[in-house]
């Protein structure tokens, strides 16, 4: 059965527990995760953050009769995505609820708790229920085929992504339904749009056998699911290039490779456990002798969080070191630093240096 | 003679000048645009902003001999990049600039204002100077083949933008080179990553007959300028679908149409005076009773202040009445409200309705 099947089942299943207990005249009540860091752990077997046990009972009564509606009408709107093969954008379902009377929500961010609630009840993902969110996923480029559908004929198409020029395939908000054909050795994740580019401008993909990956910034969950799917369905390692800095280190990969906290009951589904860290690191700052910023007042406080609040740095000594490391130089880098010694040395060089040993990559 | 060849040019000619002058023991100078809004005006016939004669004469003195040499490195570094087809970002420019000894910048904001006077002082575009920006363009699907070529075999390469599926077509960073094949009959250029995915989904670009840009808010330079040579060379015009709210009559469209103030030298290149509105107008909101949001202070003071003081909403009397409407109303309304009636309201109504009447969309 699809992942969109099995969710549909436990709506079912769900509904009809719920109906059978108003048919006997008993009060129906829905069982929630409790969505926080403090119902959250770093498991370091399946390597991301997962939920512990902690839940929360919502029983129907008089003062809770408007949110219980709400999330059984959410329900429905996501059965009825999954049976009409439709996507619908948080948005979208804010506007929806428009039209559910007394149910209607007033705030956006209502319906967002509501259907991340609903995630977590069935411990599926908002994609699985039909729900997209807003943003876009990132660029690809490389040795990778997408095979996709037309949505209105059905027909597959092959997307070959190393058939774009200077242009890239654009991830759509949902990837659940694309399959892959690659012989690539590895999925290079980069953090900025411009690295991107040049890598993709000098085929950087063709001489490495690898996939690019634009992640622009922090990735979005489209971004991180595409990443996690192709990993895991072609046993790739995927490698970070990011800029050498606290938010680099504790936004961009941590959340690239073991989720993040406060949406701990999809991390499952986002995280990508295989990623490791090519740099730039402060080690390479000496090594390839390039130019930094002080590290702002932010910056040190971001990195002592690091260390001492974040399960995932907590718990790994090298990185514990690297950023130790960092707070006592002073300063960051960014992935553009190359350009100094000439604009392709991190292509004729830094890359092909640090790729000779994926061992030596932080973790 | 390509785009390119004529920066080159211009840059070789104001070299040999500058070369002259020191060579006979004059001072040699150099005359930039001023660039501000107050050197700005609205040329109703070209469509955009356009920049007044104002000019700001630069000679080398002993206090200005630091700028002087930044502005001749600059754009050898320019030069070099044509000669070599490389693209280099903004940041890497700044980075570059650590090995110019004493002339190198100490912040990137210093290297960014030298590069804008350089553009504007032989009046082309960043790109053409091999400049490109940090941030990406938008997405495209539809009925268009775009052509690139490989930029390490110099092969020719077809992109069929209706051969993605779900995904799109992620426009470069620079898109001068790109060739175009298209019977489509109209840009549809659309605000948001959500709607756009709507229509792709449901390849509303196939009944339509259109190409659908996804501009992703205010959309970047590499945007404009992909919807403005494909609507160039086309002779195909251009529908906004935007929220409808100051930010997106005020921002959104009116940069894509005919550009912004405080870059006025390049608007020439990056503004699409084709572009129509089709919506989200006040209008619409009753026509399809829409659900709104109430304006707030910001929105009301920036819609006040595109009837005062924006030349291109003072010049257009249907946008004056268009603001003038939705103050009365004292109501915005976004591009997904429509998915109160269904969801595909807006792919089954309001899109054909609008479109069967384009004489009737606001300038």
């Amino acid at each position: 059965m699809s992942d969109n099947g099995k969710a549909r089942e436990a709506i079912l299943t769900c509904a009809g527990d719920i109906k059978d207990r108003i048919g006997k005249g008993k009060r129906p009540s829905l069982k929630f995760p409790r969505r926080s860091l403090s119902n959250v752990t770093y498991d370091t077997d399946d390597g991301y953050f997962k939920l512990k046990s902690g839940r929360i009972t919502r029983t129907l009564t008089y003062n809770t009769v408007k949110t219980f509606a709400q999330a059984l009408r959410m329900m429905a709107l996501s059965k009825e995505a999954i049976d009409t093969e439709e996507e619908v954008t948080k948005r979208e379902a804010y506007y929806v609820s428009k039209n559910w009377a007394e149910a209607r929500f007033d705030e956006q961010s209502e319906s967002d708790t509501v259907m991340e609630d609903i995630e977590a009840l069935f411990a599926v993902n908002r994609e699985q229920l039909g729900f997209i969110p807003e943003e876009k996923g990132g660029e690809v480029a490389g040795e990778l085929v997408v095979i996709d559908r037309d949505r209105t004929t059905g027909k597959k198409i092959k997307i070959d992504c190393t058939r774009f020029g200077s242009g890239a395939y654009s991830v759509p908000i949902s990837v659940e339904e694309l399959q892959f054909e690659t012989d690539a050795e590895f999925v290079l994740a980069i953090e900025t749009a411009g690295m991107f580019q040049r890598l993709n401008n000098h085929a950087f993909w063709r001489e490495a056998n690898c996939i690019l990956v634009s992640l622009g910034g922090v990735p979005t969950r489209a971004c991180r699911r595409f990443v996690r799917r192709l990993s895991e369905q072609n046993g790739m390692p995927v490698y970070a290039f990011v800029d050498g800095d606290p938010y680099g280190y504790g936004n961009i990969y941590r959340t690239l490779k073991v989720g993040s906290g406060n949406a701990a009951h999809i991390n499952e589904f986002f995280c990508v456990p295989d990623a490791r860290f090519l740099g730039v690191t402060p080690k390479d700052i000496e090594t390839y002798d390039l130019p930094t910023h002080p590290l702002s007042e932010t910056d040190v406080k971001r990195a002592r969080d690091l260390i001492r609040n974040d399960p995932f740095f907590q718990h790994h000594k090298p990185w514990q070191r690297a950023i130790k490391k960092m707070l006592k130089m002073g300063a960051r880098v960014e992935q553009q630093a190359f350009a100094k010694h000439s604009l392709n040395f991190v292509i004729e060089r830094y890359l092909p240096e640090k790729l000779a040993d994926p061992d030596g990559f932080l973790p």
